[in-house]
């Protein structure tokens, strides 16, 4: 199970209740964002949990280390990220929740037989979560293939990701998204028709500046309208300390709802 | 220039600095969305407003009120709303800045030589504001016709008053809409490839309460993303006392960017 030819940390994550190993040079490096994306599953939540595009598995990690009714399906095509989730569930310090993770190597755009036969069939999860690439092609390029290959949003992605999202979700079952503010004309083209009663929470760095991701929930198939929510402030006007919301969510003891 | 028939209010706004005469008991009666609305034009804003669907005239009233430099076109279909403006202009309280305004009779939803007609000149203002009617029409419905004809948003109407804003403000102005959160699918999809470098503020009643409008900004042309500001919060967590911003803006002490 070990992967020796890719360097990599193991980093304690909700004070320490779960560990996460990552590459340490390469690749996607998990931190607030998933931890802020695992803080919009409910503390009361119960059913199975899919985490799109789920690199080393930090945020369905951090779901069922905070949920306890939970399980976790880590969705991600790539194999030296995949590896890294196996050898995370086989950390002693990860044996109070890893028996209700299960890990699937695939491609979240896959669709019809490719998606079903992957394992990701459909109206199978209560919830999706996902943190998808942001960076557009045109930004500033990474030489790193494999952390490329996690952050370049290509054209229509986002579509094809929700698409798969309201697949694998039952009928009532929830999704959530974290992504940049500029991504919300995307987002809510694809998320519409197919997701309602969305909640959108902006995150800000200081109460006095402008959002840098937002969160999206949703409803499959709810007909309810769309709601603004309170921005979750990460830090005060001044200093490095952070709120005391943030501490909670970030470090899984406190959902964002 | 008395409209006998229709009992009317003569209201003080920011401060006394202007004033405005409404139906009484008819008809949409203006307030803190327009104030606000007004808001989002800057202090050092120079050139012409048109307001549309003004209805008494009270957002574009607010603008040359603390503009000095800004000329503004109140446009609205509704004759009786129109000669409520007529009046608002004449009376010598507005003197200071009467000068500076003018009325459209006509229907924003009107469109090509008819639009024309009326005096909506392609490329021709510097800034569209515009508080359009937002309850759908499946709403508790409004025995008062005037009232309701100011309120009800029909299908694809946003889409329609986008469209005329769009054609009438010059490369580079710029629009500024107040809303219900829930009209933000539609008023994002309006605005794509017209308006860019889009911001949105969320308009809270209180610091821990869910936004119950929000006021997007736009540049005609621009190419810039979408960015999330800050929450405008009308009242502190309790009692009934505005908070320091809310009073700036809502007086015409300062703008809201």
């Amino acid at each position: 199970m070990s992967h020796p030819d890719i360097p990599h940390t193991i980093d304690a994550f909700h004070r320490g209740r779960f560990h996460l190993i990552q590459p340490s040079a390469r690749g996607h490096r998990s931190g607030i964002d998933a931890m802020l994306l695992a803080g919009a599953v409910p503390d009361d939540f119960s059913g199975a949990v899919a985490d799109l595009g789920a690199g080393a598995g930090a945020a369905g990690l951090a779901v069922v280390s905070r949920c306890s009714r939970a399980t976790a399906t880590l969705i991600e095509r790539s194999p030296i990220m995949t590896d890294c989730a196996r050898l995370s569930l086989a950390l002693p310090e990860n044996s109070a929740f890893s028996g209700r993770c299960e890990i699937i190597q695939a491609d979240v755009t896959s669709t019809g037989k490719a998606r079903m036969a992957s394992g990701l069939l459909d109206n199978s999860f209560d919830f999706a979560i996902m943190n998808p690439p942001f960076n557009e092609a045109k930004d500033r390029a990474t030489p790193d293939a494999l952390k490329a290959e996690a952050h370049v949003m290509t054209e229509g992605m986002l579509e094809k990701w929700v698409k798969t999202a309201v697949s694998i979700v039952k009928p009532g079952g929830s999704i959530a998204i974290i992504a940049r503010p500029a991504s919300i004309q995307d987002l809510l083209a694809a998320l519409q028709r197919r997701f309602g009663g969305l909640i959108i929470v902006p995150i800000q760095p200081r109460p006095q500046d402008a959002a840098i991701r937002i969160i999206i929930t949703g409803v499959k198939g709810s007909r309810a309208g769309l709601t603004f929510h309170p921005a979750l402030v990460m830090h005060h006007e001044t200093g490095n300390e952070f709120t005391e919301r943030a501490i909670s969510i970030t470090n899984g003891i406190a959902s964002l709802f």
